[in-house]
């Protein structure tokens, strides 16, 4: 149960490929190790856990992973949903719109 | 195949409610009317299509949508990608993640 | 007087280089063109209108006209904020909240 | 002179009220206590520094004394933009452009 859903995106410049998901592959390893909770979709990353200052540790330990692969320049991007009212999960967050849809 | 892959949220102020399923579940309502691919995440809505147009144009839908239940004040971001080199699927782009982490 | 305010960045990916302001001033040339109200920050463009419409084809037109000078791909952020209750300038938005510093 | 240069704003939710400015102050306060050189913009905060890991823990500071007012959601937003290839400042960003512009 986390209070603190956010997610996270890393953009590197100055590079000639397109494509970058060998950067985000490089990303996910590190947050898997960090063993917090994650969930990867088609435009970043996100992760839930009941302490933000851990999320943005992990962050930015991504971040700083990056610029070891030899990027002069990282765009990132954080968005952080934080409630102290109730307790949520990424899934339940998801859940309680279908069930509005259904009803 | 979708050149076009956008995330969005919508977010009501003004509203003595912490919960913002309702309106999230509204947006979805209009996203799936106008027949665009989309994916719900626990932090926003992923649209994807050939047309940058197209997608806007929902956007704006939902938006003004909102105004019409009476919501004084609303902030929406939206996050676009668009390849104008490689055609790539909102599952196509998790998947090549995917790949790069099991090899 | 503007009931929207919005904030876009629009960057471009497969550049060598790692400095942007070339493509940021082709940005703002255009949006200098549109004759919409704008303020240059370090991290984005802001513009002020009273039609999200009129706002979202000025950023189209940027995203365009990027692609027109050979960007393969482009990762476009758009921030809106709309109220429907007061009316506000960029201006009136900082001064607020100076005000209330002062106090 | 700072490699980091970072743009946050904190939206609080279950609030009667429509406008921010209260809190926006609030934010500001404490990231003038902080020291740290800052710009306030009609859309966020934008910091800068040569460190990002102070810059988020202002950012974090902030977040918790929002809370402390007695918020039960927040919504938290960081653009992070740093480069390790050179050194600029948040004014040396926006020149770089106004002089492209001129020529």
């Amino acid at each position: 149960m986390g209070a603190v859903i956010a997610e996270f995106s890393i953009i590197p410049l100055g590079l000639k490929e397109t494509s970058l998901s060998k950067y985000v592959a490089e990303a996910i390893k590190i947050v898997k190790d960090s063993g917090i909770k994650y969930q990867l979709t088609p435009m970043g990353t996100i992760l839930e856990d009941d302490s933000l200052e851990r999320i943005l540790s992990v962050i930015q330990r991504v971040h700083n992973a990056l610029f070891e692969l030899g990027i002069p320049r990282l765009l990132t991007r954080i968005s952080i949903d934080e409630r102290r009212d109730v307790s949520r999960t990424m899934e339940s967050k998801v859940e309680s719109v279908l069930r509005r849809l259904e009803s």
